[in-house]
């Protein structure tokens, strides 16, 4: 793991080929749930855009739904200020995931995930919005930057947590995602608004499977809210019932990074706002904004990948792929239950038709028995419905699942032979490559 | 592109430095849909995973629903047979891709194409089997292959496609993965059943932007069926009603490969069968199987992947993108029809219902009434379930129109920059990754 302590301070500041890559702000614009009317989200979209401008790289999520195709983002003013925008979609809604940045973007790719919650909860939405994450691929000062912009589904009750299943398989998915399409990269950054607690099982899965760190962790200059707390009481949009269990606030931003190939990257400075905005009476949203300063520098030799992936990280990769496998194993045989009960509803409620049809001919009770079809029709098509969303549900964690076994095969295969056999492994794969 | 035309034969033949990576097998078993007794498929799956063990990789699709769960995969003598298999599954059904391998496979990683057809096309089938590419990390004599196998949305009707504004969408997504995740990649391989023709739109803009090349195409010594067909008139599973308009076959199941890095990829054979199996009364499946043996090399300087991407293949790419962005721009006209003509109807279904409601609480009609509230349920249910999915589906075209947009933007501006600022790119580009 990199860190900032103060033993490893100086090999930063002896590095003559030190670069900057850019300042680096994350926030979450999350006005929608809160009531607040489309018009009124203008203008703190239009003062992130200025600082995309100004300051390089905005990652934001929870832009609603049509912003950027008839909304401010078309106004020449805008269009003058912002020099890149891009805006990704998915969803009914729209994931609202969307990107400022004053460099050019090479390439963007966007992966909806399998699994994001029911239908059905229509109060949370979750799942109309389609949640995803987004890739961008922007070169700074010679380096491959990808950086990631997600949201994951939001957790509503910490004591019983319906999708934790969902949030686990979605951050599995994630490292997944980043795992393979970052292999190119010199610097990953992911930023997003997780919906995860720092030590949350999803939160770990996706930090140890990516190796990513935690901007909040790592830097020794953090300026902001008390322990980068994201959701804060002093912020007028947040309730204590969105607090739940932890009063003080809870984190659930983040800003992650690292770099892949022969670079070192260390968080600088982290700040977050602290709930109120000093420019206007309302803060930015309910989320606190992140703004993160990464330094990149060429990485010595002994830095190399291959010693991040020692026996101590692969131990804690797979207590937390095996933890993560019971949690979803627990996710499929719920939606295995509720497939066979909506299968046993619909039996039940084929039935009853043709048992109400039958007393419809006759001419007793005629009347309550055409009644009691209307709601009959509907449980079947409902139950229907109900069914095939949880066999669909089963077979993604399922996928899920078999991915994670794969991983913790070869990874415990990889320890069993020990540390030595695993460095000639690592060498040699290096000279396979060289 | 690289051709195996007499002329340049003797580069390959000249390398000392030539490596044989391996047979690779590509069958689709597609027996599902054919009414054949789940047992029936046993002996065929059989012989593949033997195939697969002798000579080296093959990439199945459709295997159906639970081979690999509790079917005969985990029988013991296949176990000590198959080295390696893994099994990937999406949707209801499974997507049934499959991969026998007696190399070991050190990664795995699926994407579901976001958009598959309409639920409502229960007879088609294709929307409940979750199509999906499933990725797969092997090292082959310290190369690193990454070997991709698919299927695609079925053309159901060549003159009148509902389907293909999806499989354009699909062809995309898929292009798009490959792109991403195989940039740390030696060779790329993509096998499987794309449903398409070899000149239909989402087969070219799927080789334009992965750069991808046809076995068939490339190959000097191929045996086989008559143009490579992978369905032909001579199988007994294959009907002329499904080769429509092409009675002597057509050929929709493909090899298709690159190389990324420094090196360089040829297709040395490739056989296919030819509709009838010398060893049983029934072939493999109702598509042919494929099957190609591949040759890597060093890349000599000037083959480097710069040299790819000239004016004339970025003027096709570039060709290609328009068309792709016209006919998903039908497809989202298409979608949002569908989305408002199914608002309507449930704007006329809840109207119908309250006017019914009013008969039934009076005495007349009342009988009437209450029989036709029961499909009127079923209506405003339906309507509400058809809304949602062809809202999403217009994001989900929407997604990918704005992808193509954003490479169209970028390949547009490359290309009026001229070939020598072009080069000159390039060559920056080289200089600063060394």
């Amino acid at each position: 793991m990199h860190t900032t302590s103060e033993g490893e301070k100086p090999v930063f500041s002896a590095c003559s080929q030190t670069r900057k890559l850019s300042n680096i702000l994350a926030c979450t614009l999350d006005l929608l749930p809160l009531g607040v009317r489309r018009a009124g989200r203008h203008p703190h979209l239009a003062r992130a855009a200025v600082l995309g401008f100004v300051l390089g790289l905005i990652l934001a999520v929870e832009l609603g739904d049509r912003g950027g195709e008839e909304g401010w983002l078309g106004t020449p003013l805008l269009a003058l200020l912002v020099i890149k925008q891009e805006l990704v979609f998915s969803g009914m809604i729209g994931s609202g995931l969307c990107v400022f940045s004053k460099h050019p973007i090479q390439e963007i790719f966007q992966h909806v995930y399998s699994l994001n919650g029911y239908p059905y909860m229509f109060h949370h939405g979750d799942w109309f919005c389609g949640k995803s994450v987004g890739l961008l691929v922007l070169r700074l000062s010679g380096l491959v930057l990808n950086a990631y912009v997600t949201h994951l589904h939001a957790e509503y009750s910490r004591q019983k947590d319906i999708y934790f299943a969902h949030r686990v398989a979605q951050a599995w998915e994630l490292a997944q995602f980043i795992h393979h399409t970052s292999k190119n990269a010199d610097v990953v950054l992911l930023c997003g608004d997780l919906n995860m607690h720092p030590k949350d099982l999803g939160c770990c899965l996706l930090k140890e499977w990516t190796g990513l760190h935690d901007a909040f962790v790592e830097t020794e200059d953090f300026k902001g809210s008390d322990d980068g707390c994201t959701m804060v009481p002093k912020n007028c949009y947040v309730s204590q019932q969105d607090l739940g269990p932890f009063p003080s606030g809870i984190r659930i931003d983040y800003v992650l990074y690292k770099a892949v190939s022969e670079f070192h990257v260390c968080c600088e400075t982290l700040k977050t706002t602290t709930g109120c905005d000093p420019h206007s009476d309302k803060p930015f949203s309910d989320h606190e904004a992140l703004m993160a300063t990464l330094y990149v520098k060429h990485s010595p030799p002994q830095e190399d990948p291959c010693t991040a992936c020692g026996p101590l990280e692969r131990s804690d990769l797979i207590s937390v792929l095996r933890e993560a496998r019971t949690e979803l194993g627990l996710g499929i045989a719920k939606a295995r239950w509720w497939a066979a009960f909506s299968g046993y509803v619909i039996v039940w409620g084929l039935s009853l038709l043709v048992l109400l049809c039958v007393l419809a001919a006759g001419e007793e009770a005629r009347e309550v028995a055409i009644i009691l079809c209307i709601p009959s029709v509907g449980l079947v098509l409902v139950a229907g419905a109900v069914y095939l969303f949880h066999k669909q549900e089963a077979k993604g964690l399922c996928r899920a699942q078999a991915e994670m076994l794969h991983v913790l095969t070869r990874e415990t295969e990889t320890q069993d032979r020990g540390s030595e056999p695993h460095l000639a492994y690592c060498l040699q794969q290096e000279g396979d490559r060289a």
